[in-house]
């Protein structure tokens, strides 16, 4: 699919072996949740003196961090940031983790989630008097969490306050004092999990950052929980019972690495049952079946599975992508989705190939996919979305588009859509067959961008 | 399989058209041939006055080159390579192209392959007083040519002269005067072909690099060919009929891009054919078959086709590999590969699994993917290798080994590397299998690293 | 002397020209205050958004910024600092300007001074509820500000305030919302002048800035004013009337460029003039007289003129100082003073020499100076020093000791530090003699350094 | 005066003690010959395998190398280099030192000077087939000494042929083989001396970089003489005696820093008997006589001495000059001097001033220094050269003007440069007068740019 940007990826270590090198921990958490954020990344330790340096930079994590970065980054505790990566205003300001100092002490935050009563909560600390030097949300959460700290003068106490305090999307790992802790919203909109490394927690946005280190999964943060790690061990508060959790349905669709595990279900699982689903509910006469990599392809396995139409990899994906690319002057704009992926006429020259994506958001690489296809020899392309339209921008941290009308599904009808991308048919999942993919999961789900059901009010977008 | 370097992708334009931007052509051409080689990039333009600029730096393509670099390499021809990446000794002063300015006006010099009497040859012209700045053997080749062409006062005989004189592995792309050049050995070891944009013509090492730039797909170099492109237009001379063409089938079965087309036939449709070999010679029971990622891919699916056991996605692999990563020291070496491969549970636990990779070279690398799947429940887990093992060291340019001794299958019989790597069985497609898995080529293959069967008397390497 | 530090230097310009390039302008007075910090420098401009971008870097100005950085800092208000430089911690987060956005709009702060009640301001305010991000009490000053502005609802109003509640030493130039502001202590501890740049008005720490960017001089701002530059024009409020001045007279001694003009008098002839005085106290037989250079030059031919004593330049200074420079292991560390210095024994062989240093901090580099000149032949050397015997620490930004045990005139008589240095007579210019040699001048001058006499009761340094 | 450029620093080391850390020698001498070039430096060492390992770059020595590059260079024999910095084409291609390999084994090669028959030189060898990587003069050699090695079989007897058939400046310092080499042009153009650290031999342009790295001067390297170094000590022969020495008298006048000794006559003694014979030859009424720093200073000083007209500073110089300026656009070009030098009012101002300069080359900056006086408030201003009219170029390496016609000196008689520089009288010191400031010494000079009185007739310049 397009490509889209949700909110970064958070890590966290609370050390209780002297020999566990702390910053080397996180540094391999990030590289293992790079894909949640390309834009910059940092780490913040903290040693004995409860003093806690930070490093944070534009770029990739193996970019901003070198060996003596990291040596220079010693301590118990640390937690790490990969932010998402935008076209538009990106400053190195706005890169976490953001380090505070205050009454209560020092505190270091990194946030997964967009808030959305932030520029009340921002406009009202202002009026105190508070000021600002970013205009990320996170420094709104650091200072509410100073103002209550020094009223309550109880760090538990104005956790709880300000996690009820702040609405939308939000998992937090964060340093204060001598505690790891880590906060998720009451909805459970954005992964969050638990991981233990012998005597040592971790805490890491996805589980797929646990193995290289050695680390187990122990379990995901409960929607609306405060997780407390201290030299005491874990102290898990319930700060909110929410009637209903609505964790974001597509880290399933497509965010998350297909080798994490969220909720119990593994996300590759639920893309093939995806699938599958899209096989049960459409079936199409072709010779083979064939999926956009990489998200795409599990729901093409999984439909070939269903429909018994033999799966083809039709696609290469370059390797070399995702680094910096000058475009250069002469060549067409239509030439650059060739720089990414190649279609293989061997495999799809004179078929009638059905081809699965994940999702169709602007359409745009939509149809030059399809054009791909046709180039290589395709005598039919049927394309299939492995989820419903998507008509409704997210306010809880995704960029599919800051406008309705620059997504697809609000300008053409289906037969409109499949004009304008070219293809022979198109058809979509249903919100049901999406809704059951992650068999075996007992939580609810944002699915907001398909069918306008906001799990909270939202603000509008400014 | 384990990394394998070949040595170095080549790229040159000779343009006709104003307005292309050459640095830019050259730039996209090596961009799309970054996998073979990461070490160092470099490219070289000669402008209208018949100077020479070359810019040359350790690092990827994306990271070498910036859009102030590009556009300070102005000019009508240009050439680009990149160079393999080893851990040993690997300066700057052996990335390429190497420029040199002689008697008969100014070359630059691009060349993938390896040559097998350039000791010699350097000593004999050391020995008239010859020196050399670099450890290159594409310096011998300039200087072999700067004498022959005084000598001779005749560009092209001395071309001839100097591709006769050297002997090995050698496809070279060069700027003489103003002329773009391209030659092959007469065995054909290494691919290179030509392009068509519009009006222009263009070499690479592989047709993949053609797509993204426009350009059109003409033919192969011939083993044996000097091609010399000028504002006359193209000019071939067969310099060498050979009675044996020895294409080195390592490039369909690992190095090159699957979607590259190398004589005539697709890279990807020959790992799909050595898939559907290995499961006419080798039955075996199992749930699954699954490929190691990106070359054993296609094995897999040709093997599932065959045998209609189904195919399956075992390992996910990180997008982000390939850029540096810094081992913090308390990471175990075994953990290291789950930083590049995780397995997947769902996939493969409690099944029989059949798991082909591309080739077997020193075994380590197997053992750990072995481990990966038991570790995620596989109930058996069945190696197969798309090709035969691998018992000689190549000395045409691939880094397969220093010493034959570092080669698993020197070692042990089959039986005894199945039990080193953990393996339930072990097959390896026969030599016959893989050769015939190219269907429609008519060339002959270097296969001296499954058979000794060198092409070429080879000197000792020391 | 040994170096010393002094905290920073300031520039800013608001400008009415739309063809004054702002940020040029303020890169072109940092770039001639490089001598006030060479740690870290930072410029934020103001556009016509109110948006301010600041661009700030460890490293010296020529260094920090480049066109393309210059380029991107696009507006009419214009700040500037060069912050100084310390071996222990220094990061960029210290780095200034510091900018804040809060209820009353975007402010950015540059501060040259040291604050000496900023631990309680800080404090108070954390109990409050702020927090803060850097270790500078320049954010502390702007969190002051933010609060006292939403108070007071009246910027002016909360200028006044914010200058009457800190204490110490501060020469600030500031942006808040569109204007240009500057402010200085009551005592005037550090300089701080308005130059006229046709119809535009710029600040710096000294006159010596203007010059180049083709400004003139217009006046020194007053210890206690406020001054506030907008489209109306200037606007000057004498916030608090001090019974005494106490500008820093180690500004005229060694901080200062000789050629700047610091409360109508010129520092050289400060510096002249302070020699001279040197020969009306101590008179002395000898052959020639030299200064260590750069600061201890005027002295020396201050004192030839008044003695009648011929001038000698007795040391080269390597112009190439001031960057990194590794100390390669084996080299002693009595040679590297020799890095930076070499005696001339051509004009210092055989003689009695009197050699005038601006001051005696540590003693270690004027042992090092001494041996220098007798290694290159002196018959005597006779150590004046043009200041008074260092004995205090500095409370307002001058790094001279962290603890009065380091200075060597708390250790020794005269005598004794006449031994320890190894000249053959020492002598150092009474208190008098230093007050009067910036003649002319009508201020009150800070001498604490000198006799402990503190205009401001400090607390303990910790 | 205006910028003039010689070619390049060379520093050299044979250790004969295992605690010497060669590379931070040689780093040391650089850094104290930075003066002599600032475009790029290198360093090359040779180890006991008698490889040599070379790292250079564009930049100053401190920006070329840091600890990492530093210890990665260990060995027993190192060189270096720093080169002149030119506006026009400069690539790090020709930075040296340039290290070749031959049949006779490894060579590095760091020149100061330049071969006025090197492009015949190359030419021959070209046409015998040779090729070359750079437009360095050194590789010319380097490929000389390759041959003739070969040929001779005789390191010794080729160094000789070689160094009696270049013609021209040179100052060479060279690795070959396990030996470290010196040798100084017939004419003795550039200075070149030699060293004893302990029981190690250093070789240095200038003897300035002995002092810090511990060595004493022992000589200066003979004109006509090769001098081996290797561990049976020192061998040198003299290949060549000529009836005329002819050493750069603009060493003296500009280019050798005052602290250095060459031909046993101290530099700055030399410039202070330039201005003292300036005052034998030119009585002029004045109050003061300055100098323009930094080589004009010891003139003004002499001058003073010998006429009683007192000394002063008039101009103060920026010592963070030298880096990169970038001009912010809208400055006016008659302001940029500023930035470099400022004239005290407080000095000058109402005075009869003598300024001295040590020449005029092309009379522009002297146009911008007489007006920064006038506008200080000079009553007069008397314009002395303490060298005589530059109207001859220069072809031994000294980057004068490519084209006489840009020499002020011949295009307007004295009175007329007066008139464009707008000084109230002008001077030059006589050639004889000249000549005679080097008191002792006894060498011959080349004056050529005085005169055109060139020792080897020379080919015209291209």
């Amino acid at each position: 699919m397009e490509e889209m940007k949700d909110k970064c990826g958070v890590f966290g270590i609370y050390s209780n072996d002297k020999d566990i090198n702390v910053s080397g921990v996180v540094y391999t958490g990030l590289y293992m949740l790079q894909h949640r954020g390309q834009e910059s990344a940092g780490i913040a330790v903290k040693n004995g003196d409860d003093k806690i340096r930070c490093h944070k930079r534009m770029g990739l994590v193996s970019e901003v961090f070198d060996d003596f970065v990291l040596n220079n980054l010693k301590g118990d505790i640390g937690i790490g940031h990969n932010r998402y990566s935008t076209s538009g205003e990106s400053h190195v300001e706005n890169a976490q983790p953001i380090v505070l100092k205050y009454m209560g002490g020092n505190v270091a935050i990194a946030h997964n989630g967009n808030l959305i009563n932030w520029r009340k909560l921002k406009n009202d600390l202002q009026e105190m008097g508070f000021m600002f030097q970013t205009t990320s949300d996170s420094e709104v959460i650091g200072a509410l969490l100073a103002k209550t700290h020094i009223e309550t003068e109880n760090l538990e106490e104005s956790l709880i306050k300000v996690s009820k305090t702040i609405k939308g999307a939000f998992s937090i790992v964060m340093i204060a004092g001598d505690k790891l802790i880590a906060i998720r919203d009451p909805f459970g909109f954005r992964p969050l999990c638990l991981g233990k490394l012998e005597n040592s927690y971790v805490l890491a946005s996805e589980s797929v950052a646990f193995s290289p280190i050695g680390a187990e999964f122990v379990r995901d943060i409960e929607p609306g929980e405060i997780l407390i790690i201290d030299k005491k061990g874990l102290k898990s508060i319930k700060y909110e019972e929410n009637a209903r959790t609505a964790f974001c349905i597509f880290e399933y669709v497509y965010f998350a690495r297909p080798d994490s595990t969220i909720d119990g279900v593994s996300v590759y699982s639920a893309r093939i049952e995806a699938g599958r689903n899209l096989a049960r509910e459409c079936k199409i006469d072709a010779d083979i079946v064939i999926g956009v990599p990489d998200s795409g392809v599990p729901a093409a396995i999984g439909y070939s599975r269903e429909s018994g139409i033999p799966y083809a990899e039709g696609f290469i994906k370059n390797r070399y992508i995702g680094r910096t690319f000058i475009q250069p002057s002469q060549l067409k704009r239509e030439q650059s989705v060739k720089l990414k992926l190649s279609a293989l006429p061997g495999q799809v020259g004179g078929k009638k190939v059905i081809m699965i994506d994940d999702s169709i958001v602007r359409g745009t690489t939509s149809k030059n996919i399809v054009h791909l296809l046709k180039e290589a020899g395709a005598k039919e392309v049927h394309f299939l979305s492995s989820s419903p339209p998507v008509k409704y921008c997210c306010h809880m941290g995704v960029d599919t588009a800051d406008d309705p009308k620059h997504l697809i599904a609000n300008n053409y009808d289906i037969e409109g859509i499949r004009k304008e991308i070219g293809a022979d048919s198109l058809h979509y999942l249903s919100l049901e067959g999406l809704k059951k993919s992650p068999i075996g999961s007992n939580i609810g789900y944002c699915t907001a961008c398909f069918n306008g059901d906001y799990p909270i009010p939202v603000e509008p977008l400014g």
